[in-house]
């Protein structure tokens, strides 16, 4: 396993896709008038394409702008201080597709909040990459001598 | 309790600065190159400032720049699909003063990498907004007639 400059393992994109797909809750980062900005979405990834629905405001602007944008899902166990991120660059869109998508999939999307958010944000990656730390104990109990 | 448009209660300073002080696990978004991009990090807030460790690297840049960052906590439930964010726009810089800080608070900002991470990097807020999505089931238990 390869590891970074910081001592974490690097994940490859297979890896990242698998836990895209696992993962439900996860942060987007815009740059608003010149400002980074990070808002949490409930999401899926589907047919590589990270997506989520929104209501009128600066995510609709930022696809409508076809923005680049970051997105983000970790994991982190403070008790054993292990954890994963998976990172991703990509290019925000409005989709005109939801008929494209099975209803299940869509059914997950479905806003947490009692707002109506009825655009359908799509951001195709053009850069996925992923880090993992692995739990210390796991580690300590190969070194101890035998 | 204010509502915002989308339906979510807004959460004061006050409310914000708790929830700030009781997470470990937090996001730095920065725009690098112009692209935005996001860092899990764990930090620790103390005396109004997000802190929080590093190595040589994109956030020790970001703060010898005195950059503008984001910065985000969340706690999501997808069972009941509940939650809460606070997100704070401010100052990156490199403190020189850790000797301002008591060890125990310095102690929960070790790092969780095998890498050294000498560099203790504060965020100054200069705005801390925050949102509640309290748990539907709460609200709807409420609705059933006697």
């Amino acid at each position: 396993m390869a590891v970074d400059s910081s001592g974490l393992e690097i994940l490859d994109e297979p890896q990242c896709r698998e836990l895209l797909r696992d993962a439900e809750v996860g942060r987007v980062a815009l740059t608003v008038n010149g400002l980074p900005m990070i808002f949490p979405v409930n999401f899926r990834f589907i047919g590589d394409h990270v997506l989520f629905l929104t209501g009128t405001g600066t995510k609709l602007a930022a696809a409508l702008a076809h923005a680049i944008v970051a997105f983000e899902v970790d994991h982190a166990d403070p008790v054993t201080r292990s954890g994963w991120s998976v990172h991703l660059i990509g290019i925000a869109s409005l989709s005109r597709s939801i008929a494209d998508f099975a209803e299940a999939d869509l059914a997950d999307l479905e806003p947490w909040t009692p707002a109506t958010r009825p655009y359908l944000v799509a951001i195709q990656p053009y850069e996925i990459t992923g880090r993992r730390l692995p739990a210390p104990a796991l580690l300590e109990r190969n070194d101890i001598p035998a």
